[in-house]
């Protein structure tokens, strides 16, 4: 595996080279991790000339968690006060190593740490990384893609068990927890994100904090969840209704959703603008009589984070690749009433692979628990 | 309850005057909700000459989660493109204000909106309003820590549970996950923080994730847990063995890590300095040879975050105040054998009122499970 992430570190540093800064600085740490495999708490990777470094407050997690570092990295522990700062350790040792300049995260390192760059490197001159690895981390590799897949596999698995229980009566709070420890008992290194419940005049809302509120016949249940699995994240997002027979609404924009959220499948192809993708979803619900309700985005780039890059939003700019990860997840929320969210992980792949690849595969039929 | 959090921003706003600053801009989600009450995703909180202003990107939470916000706040919602920065729409309007100075919380604004913000109000002087608003929190007043005391019955309720269950061949992750489960069944708004669950060689580690290795006969099983309860986190850690007799190693190490964690509690006086309740622990470990497995602090502040000013450490500036809820939680890990730690939550209090109040009131003793 260090091969791979000995590429990468290739890969940015012609990037920063084509900068004109002759090292760099990864702060934030799922760009740590992308770059290095590993990312013990407050770890820093410092690109430098020839030899890279990983910079450690202290001593890395004896358990390697979810990879080991790259053996051809070298690793730095800070053996200072606690409260040292390896940024500020890595900004020191590249001015020391004769760097003029030196290229940092500025959107991930606050005020206050970059002035303490400066002020133990006042020779450095400091410039900004910008999103290059954030860049580099869009486009996945099969190795990626099947961290991927085995995540979207157990979120399936946990969210099929929670459909065969008895759900009446039950708060959100437990079925949200019930779904968490299945994931763990399927192989999840845990939750994706906080996982949301949401029940009545709660369904259908992104991102919905789960409450005491129980399941009642009649509801609209929605429910969202993703698994981590060796750091990837997936997310699958569906809408059911309690009871044997859903209301005529709920059929209704059901229905909508649904074919909002096709239409937003359907667009994902390799060179596709990503804001017709989210207009593909969104003309749907708006030609329904739901543009008021409609959310900032209808889709997303998954990985190492939940919400990445690329974003499927009307002022989004860029097109997307083969082997990007995206979710497709419009909703209709209509408050005091409830709403419809559905919400896939798919992979774009070209039209000759056999188009997206849809790694949540949990049934979106209506179904009535 | 509102006059609790204009009181606040009251004290704040004269700090604010003293430094020379005619606005303030909060951007970190603590200090926001201990200033207003409520903590809307990117809420931003904006202290001007007169009227308080509570900027989000979107509509708030429709449902209140654990708190409203205080009625005279006035409430700004961006209705722009999505990504729109409060922050950066909060210096715009203090600009146009004729505000010529703003202090900014410059250890939790990136360099990035720092820029975006000098760039929408040129002639707005950015100053650092530094750790004022998390000093105002150190001391909390008695609804705060009847939060806290509320949330230390939740996790003793949820660890007794888990003493009486049975223990070896379970996981460490499975364990974690009820702990959790129990936490909210007891009416927690969750855990406060990654419950850590380490059996055998890994117990005693701070902050180790669990993994799937299961309890067996013979092992310390070390637990470290909280509730986090209306927002107030509370933090409860014990160390146990598997098995009816403990090995004379144990028992102990067990020993020593009690010793020095009854001798920081004991040291929790007003006006006590922080480095030497800090080093009331860490003597007993030192001479009983430990000194080389300690760890950089054996105690912290808690509140609205699990790991707040103060710090228990060598290196710690200040002294303890009365009303003050700090960790004591020295420990001791040997690689490849385990360790023990033992974790209270505690409020310093003056002798007159009975010293320390010991919020976490599980047993210490060695118990064989």
């Amino acid at each position: 595996m260090s091969e791979v992430y000995a590429a990468r570190r290739a890969r940015l540093r012609e990037r920063g080279q084509a900068g004109g800064s002759q090292s760099a600085l990864v702060t934030r740490p799922a760009n740590v991790r992308y770059l290095t495999g590993a990312a013990p708490q407050d770890a820093v990777l410092l690109l430098g000339g020839g030899e890279d470094l990983l910079l450690c407050a202290g001593p890395p997690d004896e358990r390697p968690a979810d990879g080991r570092p790259d053996e051809s990295l070298r690793l730095h522990i800070l053996d200072g006060a606690p409260g040292g700062d390896p940024a500020v350790a890595a900004a020191g040792l590249a001015a020391a190593q004769g760097a003029e300049s030196m290229a940092v995260e500025e959107h991930h390192l606050t005020v206050a740490r970059h002035r303490a760059l400066r002020s133990v490197a006042p020779t450095l001159r400091l410039a900004d990384l910008g999103g290059a690895v954030e860049q580099l981390r869009v486009v996945k590799d099969e190795e990626e893609i099947s961290c991927l897949r085995i995540g979207a596999e157990i979120a399936d698995q946990a969210l099929g068990e929670l459909l065969e229980s008895i759900l009446v009566g039950r708060t959100e709070r437990h079925l949200a927890l019930e779904l968490e420890r299945r994931l763990v008992d399927h192989g999840a290194d845990g939750p994706a994100f906080a996982t949301s419940v949401a029940t009545g005049p709660n369904a259908g809302r992104r991102g919905h904090a789960p409450t005491d509120r129980r399941v009642e016949e009649g509801d609209f249940l929605s429910v969202c969840l993703g698994a981590a699995y060796r750091g990837y994240r997936c997310e699958i997002g569906r809408t059911f209704v309690i009871g044997t027979s859903p209301a005529d609404w709920q059929i209704e924009l059901y229905d909508v959703v649904f074919a909002a959220q096709r239409a937003g499948r359907e667009a994902l192809v390799p060179g596709a603008a990503c804001r017709d993708v989210d207009r593909a979803a969104r003309q749907v619900l708006d030609s329904a009589g739901y543009a008021e309700h409609l959310v900032p985005l209808t889709g997303h780039g998954v990985g190492l984070e939940i919400d990445e890059d690329p974003q499927l939003a009307p002022s989004a700019m860029g097109k997307l690749d083969a082997c990007v990860p995206v979710t497709v997840e419009p909703g209709v929320h209509l408050p005091g009433r409830g709403g419809v969210r559905i919400d896939d992980t798919l992979v774009v792949r070209p039209e000759a692979d056999g188009g997206p690849e849809l790694l949540t595969i949990t049934t979106k039929e209506l179904l009535a628990l």
